[in-house]
C-alpha cells in the first residue's frame, strides 16, 4: 500500500518514524505493507530528519493526490484550504483518505462526507479529535446503536493544564498560562485554545457522530478560562468542587422533534467525578447512553506521536478496507436543529465584586429573585469597603441567569460582575 | 438482518429491548433492519417480559444455528460448552457469531477464531471483556499499528466496589462483602470475583489481542483480595495511596525474544493515577503504548443493559460486513512465551505481625537483606506484646520477595505474614 503523505510537520515526521518501526509487525499482523511513498510539503528541500529519500518529497500536493500508484491519502497540513481541495480530489480519484484536521471537518465535514460517500471511499478522522485517544471509531462503530445522549469532555490540553496549574499549585491564570507557554503547550496567541474555539470545533465533530447530524463550529456556543480568577478556583477547592472547561453536546426533545445543544465552557464538577482526575494536558471524553450509562475515554490529546498512532490506526483501516473493497461510511447526518444556549438549564457560580455596606445583599439577593433564580448559598467576604459576594443557584434557565446578570451590572452597588462557571448537575450543586 | 439468539436472561433480555427501542434509528443511520428472529433458551415457554411472539422461542439451539433464514448469532448463554459447540456450528453454517463469553473465549479462543477465519466470517466480543465499554474494538483496530507495550485495568466491578467501600467507608472486607451480595454487586459465592478468576479470564482475552499472540485463563498468575486488612487500605490512605485489584499484561522482552507476562494481584496506586479515581463497580482499563502514551477507557463493566449495548455495536458491524461480503479477521496470533511471576520486579508492601521484643526488626530485617531485597520505608505500630510491621521494598524480584516471605514464616517471631501488596512502579513507590 503506497501512502501519500500531505504535510511533514510533527504529526507528519512521526507518522514517518512510527510507520518505520511498526511496519514489520503491521505486516505479520495483516499482510499489509504500508509504504509512505510520497510527501507533499511546502519546501520539498527542507531535511526533515527523517528516514526516507529526498525523491519521495515534492512541494506539489495536487500530484501526490492524483498519482495512480497512490492508494491512501494522509493528510496532516491542517487549515481549510487548500487541505478541503485537496482532499476532495483525493476521493475523486477513488482514493481513501485519512485526515488529523478538525478545522476542517468542523466546517466542511458534511461535504467531504458527501463526496466519499459518493464515490464509495473512506474517510477517516480518528486523530482530528482528542489525539490520540480512539475515540471517533468507538464512537462511529461501538456506539452506533447505543441512545447517546451527552458527550462531554476536556477536548484541549492547553486549557486543562492551566486550570490543573490553577487548582493544585495556586496559580494565577497568568501565570500559568506563562508557564504553558513555556513548556510548548501554548501558543504565543492562545486565543483558540484559552477561549474555546479549538474545543468548539472537537465538539462538533463530536456532537455529529453522536447523534448523526450535521453540526458545524459555527453552531458552538463558548465561553473561555481567560477570565478566572485564583479565588474562583479556591473556592471549588473548598468545596471539593474542580474547575474543568467542558466541551458539551446533548441530545434533547424540543417543541419540533429532536434538538441538540453543543457548548463549551468552564464547568464546576465534584471532585469524585472522574472528569475531575484528568490532569495537565491529557484529554477525556465523557459519553452518556442509556443504555451504556457513563463511559469516558482518556488520553493524549496532541503531541506528534500520539496523534500519529490514530493515524497509522486509521490508515491500516483504509487500506485494509481498500484491499477488502469496502469502506467505512459516516452513515446518513440529518438536519440538526441547534438549542439556544438561553434555553438551556444549569446551576451557576457566580462572583460579584460588591460595595460593603447595609442594604446591599439584599439589593443584590432582589435582582436573583426577580428573574426567578433561586439561591442555593451563599458566601460573603469583607475587604475593607469592598466585599465579594460568591452566589450558587439551583437550576436555573440560561436566559433568566444572563438577565440577572445585565440587571446586577446596571446595580451601583455592583462593581464588578466577575466569573459565572456552571455546575455539572444541578444534584451536584453545593449547598 | 435476522438476529438468531442464544441465550435470554439479563444480557439477551436487555438486547431484546435494546434492539426494539433503537431498530428505527439504525436503519436510519445504516440502512440496517434487525429482527431477532429466533432465541434458543433452557425452557421455551417460560415468560421472559420481552416483547417478542411466544414462537420466536425454542429449546432447540442447534436449529437456530442452522437455521438457513438466519444471518447472524448472538451468543450470551455463557460457559464453555454448549457455546463452544454451538458458536462452532454457526461458522461452519457461515454465520458471523456475536459472543460476550469470556470464559468460552479465555480458554479455546484460539479454535472459535481459527475456525472464522477459515470460513471467512466475524466473530465479535465486544461484550466479553469489561461489559460496555468499547475496550476490544479500540484495540484490535484503532491500536493495531501501536506498540502496545502494557495494559492494566480494574475489570471486576465485584472486587472494585468492595476495595471502594473498605478505602471510602473503612469497612472490613467481610463487611464490604456482604453489603456487595446484598446489592446485587457480588454472588452468594464469590470465589470467581475475589479471587481473580474472572479478571484472570478477561486479561487473557485482552494479552492476545494487544499483543497478537494466544493467551489462555491458565497462562495467568491471580491473587485475590480477600486477605486484604482494612489496616492495609489505612496505610495506603495516609500515604496518598489507592488499593485496586489491577489485572495487568506486559510484552517484555526475554532471551528469546518477546515475552508476555500476564496477572492479577492487588496493587497500590498513588492517588492521582486515573485508575485511583475509578469507584464503586465501575471498570477501567489503562493501555500504554510507546507511540500513543497512556489511554484509559473506562466504564460499567458488567449490567445487562451496558453489555446489551456493547453486543449491539457489535451486531451492526456483523450485519454490515455480512451484507458488504466482508469481515474483521483477528489476524495472526502468535505463540505466547508467557513470563513466569517469579522473573516479574516490583516494590512491594508488606505487612507483618511480630513479637514486641528487642532483636525483632533487626531478625526480620536481616531475613530481607539476606536476598537481596531492599527496604525503602518502614513503619512499627505496637499491640501489647504483638507489634506490626509495615515495610515497602524498592523494586524486587518476585522470586527474591517470595524467598524473603518464606524465611520470615519461619522466624520465631514472626506470628504472621499479612497482606502483600505490589506498587504499580518503583518511581510509584513511596519513601
Amino acid at each position: 500500500m503506497r501512502v501519500g503523505l500531505l504535510g511533514c510537520g510533527t504529526v507528519g515526521t512521526a507518522l514517518v518514524q512510527l510507520v518505520a518501526e511498526q511496519a514489520a509487525e503491521i505486516e505479520a499482523r495483516t499482510g499489509l505493507t504500508l509504504e509512505i511513498a510520497r510527501v507533499a510539503v511546502r519546501n520539498a528541500a527542507r531535511d526533515r530528519g527523517v528516514a526516507l529519500p529526498s525523491e519521495v518529497f515534492t512541494s506539489d500536493a495536487h500530484a501526490v493526490v492524483q498519482d495512480p500508484t497512490i492508494d491512501v491519502v494522509v493528510e496532516v497540513m491542517g487549515g481549510i484550504e487548500p487541505a478541503r481541495e485537496l482532499i476532495l480530489e483525493a476521493i475523486a480519484h477513488g482514493k481513501p483518505v485519512v485526515t488529523a484536521n478538525k478545522e476542517l471537518l468542523a466546517n466542511v465535514g458534511a461535504e467531504v462526507f458527501a463526496a466519499a460517500d459518493a464515490t464509495g471511499v473512506d474517510v477517516l478522522f480518528e486523530a482530528a479529535v482528542a489525539g490520540g485517544i480512539p475515540l471517533v471509531r468507538p464512537m462511529r462503530e461501538s456506539l452506533l446503536g447505543e441512545p447517546v445522549t451527552r458527550v462531554l469532555g476536556i477536548v484541549n490540553g492547553t486549557t486543562n493544564y492551566i486550570l490543573t496549574k490553577m487548582t493544585e499549585a495556586g496559580a494565577s491564570y497568568g501565570d500559568a498560562l506563562t508557564e504553558a507557554q513555556r513548556l510548548g503547550y501554548a501558543e504565543a496567541d492562545p486565543t483558540a485554545d484559552v477561549e474555546g474555539f479549538d474545543a468548539g470545533a472537537k465538539i462538533a465533530i463530536l456532537a455529529s457522530i453522536a447523534f448523526g447530524v450535521r453540526v458545524v463550529a459555527g453552531d458552538v456556543y463558548h465561553e473561555g478560562i481567560s477570565g478566572l480568577r485564583a479565588d474562583d478556583i479556591a473556592y471549588a477547592t473548598r468545596r471539593g468542587l474542580v474547575v474543568k472547561l467542558l466541551a458539551i453536546a446533548e441530545r434533547c426533545e424540543g417543541e419540533h422533534g429532536s434538538e441538540v445543544a453543543v457548548r463549551v465552557h468552564p464547568v464546576m464538577l465534584p471532585g469524585t467525578h472522574p472528569l475531575a482526575a484528568v490532569r495537565e494536558s491529557f484529554n477525556a471524553v465523557f459519553v452518556q447512553g442509556r443504555a451504556v450509562g457513563d463511559l469516558m475515554f482518556y488520553g493524549r490529546g496532541a503531541g506528534g506521536a500520539p496523534t500519529a498512532s490514530a493515524v497509522l490506526g486509521d490508515l491500516i483501516d483504509a487500506a485494509g478496507n481498500t484491499r477488502r473493497g469496502t469502506h467505512a461510511s459516516i452513515g446518513v447526518l440529518g438536519k440538526a436543529t441547534i438549542r439556544p444556549i438561553d434555553e438551556l438549564e444549569s446551576g451557576y457560580y457566580i462572583n460579584l465584586d460588591v460595595v460593603d455596606r447595609p442594604g446591599v445583599l439584599a439589593a443584590v439577593a432582589g435582582v436573583f429573585g426577580t428573574h426567578g433564580v433561586s439561591i442555593s448559598s451563599m458566601e460573603q467576604e469583607g475587604f475593607g469597603d469592598e466585599a465579594r459576594l460568591v452566589f450558587v443557584t439551583h437550576l436555573a434557565r440560561e436566559r433568566d441567569l444572563q438577565a440577572t446578570l445585565h440587571d446586577l451590572r446596571e446595580l451601583d452597588v455592583v462593581h464588578r460582575v466577575g466569573s459565572v462557571i456552571r455546575l455539572l448537575d444541578d444534584e451536584d450543586a453545593p449547598t
